[in-house]
């Protein structure tokens, strides 16, 4: 058994892993969280032992960290005896927390693609410019590393593989869908850092149809989907992690990744974008004021972790996936349905964190075991679909597949 | 004769009234222009002599001014033998530059009510919160004042005038109707200085309705007119300076204003409005700046100066009147029509800097010959209005009259 797990982040999503490593804390062993401010780390410790999420006695603890720094990474991880790091910290820090892993030989786990602050937009696959460069290394250590472990990319991934492995001879397409159709009750608010968020949808829109890369402007491709639950819903097409491990790992030739935007957000994110305003080049103002316009966007807005309390409706996320099996054409849904006031009332945050933070931690249990404890570093559908899913089922995000009429949880 | 003509202020408005100025300085006599930076009044001076606009050789002078400073401007008066003051400068300079009038006895014109910068709205009729308290000492000591005489209030009020006098025997409404349908080229811009242009239409809207005041939100009432030129074009019902006049000078029940705004108006000003985004107070950046959104807005906004060499089009601005003249119902629609390109070719600014200063420079040359100085202070309505718009004929302004199929320009 690997254990003793030390999460990177104070974020929203930290939340939610902190929470779920406590209620797993039998698997898990000791649980340290490290972020650059250490308020942060000690108010998730507080909400844990408020809400009493920890199943068993055990080590629970906040630190100060700069995951910048590969030296004090691999300090902090040797002094916590860390197994098992759960990376959900800023994007910019993949790189350097994975170096503090391979240092010290221990498994890594991140939910989304490394970025350099500079470059909103790189070149695809994604994967190919930082994360893949250092496969050998971590085949040559022996380390695991499970890239993209989150719900898209995370869960969707599994879900493609388990449609690959169990539901088609042949996939020809697999569109990932991700909606969440929950109120906040703002009147505008984005629901993670307005600065992450409105630069995700700034650059320019990558897809993988005809089995090559297709670009396209933000908000151009629109596509309204019928969905469980959540039923009608207008999303755009968007670039998205997933695309560019599934395009390259599958042989599927239309890969493509559609958000859910409502009305409001596209005008909000139109206005903000043509004004200038979602700009990161500081302007001077009349009273000579050197100031970047998306710092006071953001300072304006709801500070993203203050809607939880208050946010009612469901995410639905989900792959479809249309194909052939046994001569015959296919087209089935694979999906979660995740109910924002139920996460709130578990572990203190919303659909969207959640769906994000309960998968790396499943994850790390199935490394504890060692039933993902693959010593190289993969993607998720580089590895068995079922015991994840399965667990997934367990600890708060049940599978249901759609089919025609049928629509069933799905047990593994 | 009255002459000598010190203008303050150094904006677009200013920029007309200087060239105006000029093209009738044998009227007019000496011209002064005094703002704060010394440097955009020698711009404009130079813009004069770089037209030719001076109708004969004479005095064309820039001077650094702080309009606030009632001593400075008093002494800024008596070194320049001004006998005419035309305010252009900002709305919180009028009652500091009216004070150096009445302590030396020349004569003061605005285009626009006075303002306290701390209060958004004020109760009605805005004239008497301050310039009406100082009818008295105006006429105690003689002085010429005239209030509000741009193109809205001012041009407007002198057709309702005329249409009190010599159109009807009773006016049951007048909506002043003003609709810029002129293009910039850009996705947004504000027409004048983005921090006043918004700030007039945050708070609460004042119309005159069944004789007695009536208050809405901005962007509540809707109403869509077929103007001549043109076209059908979208207005909201709006409150502005001459309803506050009107209402107290003529027996008219129903005095309503109406701007034009386009849908892309509509939606920036909602989404930053509604985002904080208008706001005057100081927010804080996660960086610990302490900034005003509205001034880091202004920053990303274009320069309105800089749209008026692209600028095309023409703005409708008139009254519509309606009521009763022997016996019969009648509605006449007094107005004029300006070219954003010709005023451009002429004086180098676009119309709606055009239509606001010419109407002082009439003013100012009815009070150099004596027509219009009165020795009091009076609003448009009540002066003759043939002498002003006669005179607005000859200088750029001419006025029309549309009744039912009929449509001609006046003379005077």
């Amino acid at each position: 058994m690997k254990n003793n797990v030390l999460i990177v982040g104070a974020g929203g999503v930290a939340q939610v892993v902190a929470h779920k490593c406590a209620q797993n804390n039998d698997v898990l062993g000791d649980i340290h969280i490290a972020s650059r401010t250490v308020e942060k780390c000690q108010a998730i410790v507080d909400s844990v032992r408020e809400k009493g999420s920890l199943k068993q006695d055990g080590v629970l603890e906040a630190h100060a960290l700069d995951a910048l720094d590969v030296a004090a990474t691999r300090a902090l991880i040797e002094r916590t005896g860390a197994r098992i790091v759960i990376n959900v910290g800023s994007a910019f820090v993949n790189m350097s927390v994975m170096s503090a892993c391979l240092e010290t030989g221990v498994a890594y786990l991140d939910t989304a693609i490394h970025e350099d602050p500079a470059k909103v937009c790189e070149t695809p696959p994604w994967y190919a410019n930082y994360e893949w460069k250092r496969r050998k290394e971590c085949e040559d250590k022996g380390v695991t590393a499970v890239l993209g472990v989150g719900f898209d990319p995370g869960v969707v991934n599994a879900y493609a593989a388990l449609a690959n492995n169990d539901y088609f001879d042949r996939i020809d397409s697999i569109d990932i869908i991700d909606v969440n159709a929950g109120s906040h009750n703002r009147w505008f608010s984005t629901n993670f850092d307005p600065e992450i968020n409105f630069r995700e949808f700034t650059g320019q829109v990558w897809s993988w149809q005809d089995s090559k890369w297709t670009s396209n402007q933000m908000f151009e491709v629109r596509k309204v989907w019928d969905l469980p639950v959540v039923g009608e819903s207008q999303t755009f097409m968007t670039g998205h992690d997933e695309i560019h491990s599934l395009s390259q790992n599958l042989k599927v030739p239309d890969v493509r990744f559609w958000m859910g935007f409502g009305e409001r957000y596209i005008t909000v994110f139109t206005v903000l974008k043509n004004l200038g305003l979602l700009s990161e080049q500081p302007v001077t103002t009349a009273e000579g004021l050197e100031v970047v316009p998306l710092k006071v966007v953001k300072a304006v807005l709801p500070d993203p972790a203050s809607l939880a309390p208050h946010y009612t409706g469901n995410t639905c996320i989900g792959d479809l996936v249309k194909g052939e099996k046994d001569g015959k054409p296919r087209e089935v849904f694979i999906y979660n349905i995740c109910d924002h006031k139920a996460c709130y009332e578990e572990v203190g945050s919303q659909a969207i964190s959640y769906t994000a933070g309960v998968p790396p931690v499943a994850a790390a249990m199935l490394i504890a075991d060692g039933t993902w404890d693959v010593h190289k570093m993969v993607n998720v559908e580089e590895l068995p679909p079922q015991p994840f899913l399965g667990l997934l089922n367990r600890i708060g995000l049940p599978t249901r597949l759609r089919e025609g009429d049928k629509d069933v949880a799905l047990d593994f």
